[in-house]
């Protein structure tokens, strides 16, 4: 049956993928906050409104699954197993992941491994970081005159490596914004990559390390040079990297100067 | 300054763009339930969750500046106008959208024109059709060996039109989902256009109406015939396209079986 978010409680033995959006718990939706609230497991992950785990009940599970980069994490295949065997037990188990679960987060295989065990699964859509983060920068993914769309793309897969199925070069002549998430580390061969595909060195570039949090901080630079800057500025992971001519806006909250 | 959703009840004399996520009132986020309940004049659209109009207080405006498609609205210079206006009047402004206000929303426009005039204003981001409406009719728009990607572009002005500033030609090599909004309309002219630009007629093509409402419906079918099979199913805006692997998974809430 086609979801509803708003429909209740969730059944025991349900596995809900929960999108926790980007960090600032205040764009978690209400739909996620009550499956947080009825939970008796969580499942979750380093990203996200973590704060938000202080909303759960006090004999509720919390598992913490998360991956630090280059550390210590939980294989896909434990995390799938933790979900079937807390749903089996009968208990209501919310996976919260920052963003959307179905942005990079995994979730479409998290639903089919829970469903082959015969486990229900639910999805209630969080706030992804790709709009979010680009926004709270003062970034518009869209903006008449400027851009009709955006493209996000994962960029942990660099250019040209076997496992890319994205084609840059495309990319580069599709007229959109261009909003890569995980593309810090291979920011220098993406830049480049765009750039051999025709995008102009001088198209504004951005770089938002750590959106939404309060140590939200951004880069603005040039795709010639926003690598350089980015290196410069010390950013690292988690950041959102901005690609077009919206990245030139910035739209910022200036309710401080009332 | 950068922004923080989370930083409680907003100054009078704000404006705020409060993203409302697709339809469903449990997807909007709970920065954008305050910002609804602590308004003194709500500007909203047609779509979105306009059941949380009930959440506002009982003395505060309600302004339906909503467009009906070849129907009355209200031109973007007037919501421009109302929206600064009533932030003069010192009270606080919340402009409510459907989705997000930065994915074709005119977020941006209204950002400058209020700051333009010396009005503040706040984002709060919401949940995207573009990826909730697929995630809640079973299609996750990234997932795993079948797309590290997914754009999201405008239908409503076709391919080859004079306006139009994307690739699609250039989107069909991308290797990744395509989320098209509002293209119904024009979608046989999409569709052609994207199998010229090297797609095969057989990808996996869907149509979900009225997504995340009670009335949502879908059309599976794939890129050669979705236009056929939208209009045989009688589909009518709103309307989310995608078109890509992904498009053929049914990962459905399965929880009824319980």
């Amino acid at each position: 049956m086609e979801s509803n978010p708003s429909e209740g409680r969730f059944p025991r033995g349900t596995v809900v993928l929960v999108g926790g959006g980007p960090g600032d718990p205040g764009l978690m939706t209400s739909a996620g906050l009550a499956a947080i609230r009825g939970a008796d497991v969580i499942v979750h992950d380093r990203l996200g409104p973590v704060e938000l785990l202080a909303e759960v009940r006090e004999d509720a599970e919390i598992i913490n699954v998360g991956k630090v980069p280059h550390g210590p994490f939980t294989p896909q295949e434990d995390i799938n197993r933790i979900l079937i065997d807390r749903a089996r037990k009968h208990l209501r188990v919310v996976r919260l992941k920052g963003g959307d679960n179905y942005v990079f987060g995994r979730g479409g295989e998290e639903w089919l491994q829970c469903a082959e065990a015969g486990v229900p699964v639910r999805v209630i859509p969080g706030v992804t970081s790709a709009v979010a983060v680009p926004a709270l920068a003062g970034i518009p993914v869209t903006h008449r005159t400027l851009s009709q769309g955006f493209c996000v793309v994962g960029g942990h897969v660099p250019p040209g490596h076997a496992q890319s199925d994205v084609n840059w070069a495309a990319l580069a002549r599709s007229g959109i914004t261009l909003v890569i998430l995980m593309g810090v580390t291979h920011l220098a061969e993406i830049a480049e990559e765009l750039m051999k595909g025709g995008l102009p060195p001088e198209t504004p570039a951005a770089v938002v390390v750590e959106g939404t949090t309060k140590r939200q901080r951004s880069v603005r630079s040039t795709l010639a040079k926003v690598s350089m800057d980015a290196a410069k500025a010390g950013v690292s992971p988690p950041a959102v990297v901005v690609v077009g001519a919206v990245a030139g806006l910035e739209l910022l909250d200036n309710t401080a100067e009332v």
